[in-house]
């Protein structure tokens, strides 16, 4: 029996993953609006008797798609910013704060400005206007969001035991969230990198531990 | 000729106004693709053919009423500056920055979190999967992000020839506007006044001119 259950279970997993991977790419290139089920099934290469079966309605299938995805996203950003602090180890920068401010507010401005963000904002933005969808993604997005502030803190190395660091933290995460949607229609890179050096800077000064 | 030609003139402009008016509040209650050039006449009480002779399409509409609101909105707020730094005047607060710098961040954020901005936003979000739409949209909103930059500067009374001032106002413009996203679907004023709080404290420290 579990010879047979598990390929059945990878299989199922497999097409899941494509039909979420698919709706974000759907509504990245076609906005909300254009973005049905059936367009995503297409997209996906997958049976609409299967994506029916996975995710029976658009509200389940976007919502999937951004949980699901931004978890991974997050994974990501863990694993790219170890794999920068290694870079330095033991060379002029390790265990240096600027440094590593530097690193994670990069990482997290890009993901602040990849498909993900503009997918997820879609589905917000629909939210507005569709009671059922807007009532699932309230604590979804709450959830997203704690988890965002508990990584960006545990990559910051930031103490949210002193007065200020907590809310500049979440204020970090807003700002980038801003300059996600500056850079919605056009290439904001140049601004947003200037205006992230200075702030950087800031973010260093309030992070750093007081000379003991 | 005069005479009867100042009263069409006059009824023209009322006409568009309203019309722009309502589009604003069509773009906040029914989104994007709820907001057809037939409903916008509708909520007006405008009929069909004048809507159509002084906007022509819905790109044209909604063109007109993210440029036109924007230049109201910023006037609005420049109003209430003043009056809300002269309710102090004489008093133990006049020509205080901190005051200065709450009452503007408060008033900005006002801004970011009113029916405009929810209206821009869904205008920006239909422009990234429409390039009509999107090739007016981004003059528009660089224009739109220059004006509402000085006057940001103007009412903080920031020196923007002292490093790192100029970053920060903008800074604050794009928190704000990750604050506004933040604040779609539920509301957050609770967790925006605490961030803010300390925002403006740092914000204070980067404005404030040397000690001489």
């Amino acid at each position: 029996m579990t010879a047979t259950r598990a390929p059945q279970q990878e299989r199922s997993r497999v097409t899941r993953q494509r039909l979420l991977e698919a709706t974000v790419e759907c509504l990245v290139e076609f906005g909300w609006s254009g973005t049905s089920t059936a367009v995503v099934a297409e997209r996906a290469g997958v049976s609409r008797g299967a994506q029916l079966h996975h995710y029976p309605t658009r509200t389940a299938l976007v919502l999937a798609a951004v949980s699901h995805l931004a978890e991974r996203r997050a994974a990501e950003i863990r694993a790219e910013a170890s794999a920068a602090m290694g870079d330095s180890a033991g060379g002029p920068h390790a265990d240096d704060l600027e440094h590593r401010v530097d690193r994670v507010v990069d990482l997290l401005a890009a993901a602040f400005t990849g498909p993900l963000f503009v997918a997820a904002l879609e589905v917000w933005m629909a939210g507005r206007t569709d009671p059922e969808l807007r009532a699932a993604l309230v604590p979804l997005e709450a959830r997203v969001g704690r988890e965002m502030h508990r990584l960006a803190v545990e990559l910051l190395g930031a103490d949210e035991t002193r007065p200020g660091v907590r809310e500049t933290v979440q204020a970090t995460l807003d700002l980038l969230r801003g300059l996600g949607v500056a850079n919605l229609l056009s290439d904001d890179s140049r601004r947003r990198e200037q205006l992230l050096d200075v702030w950087k800077r800031q973010l260093v000064d309030v992070i750093r531990e007081p000379a003991k």
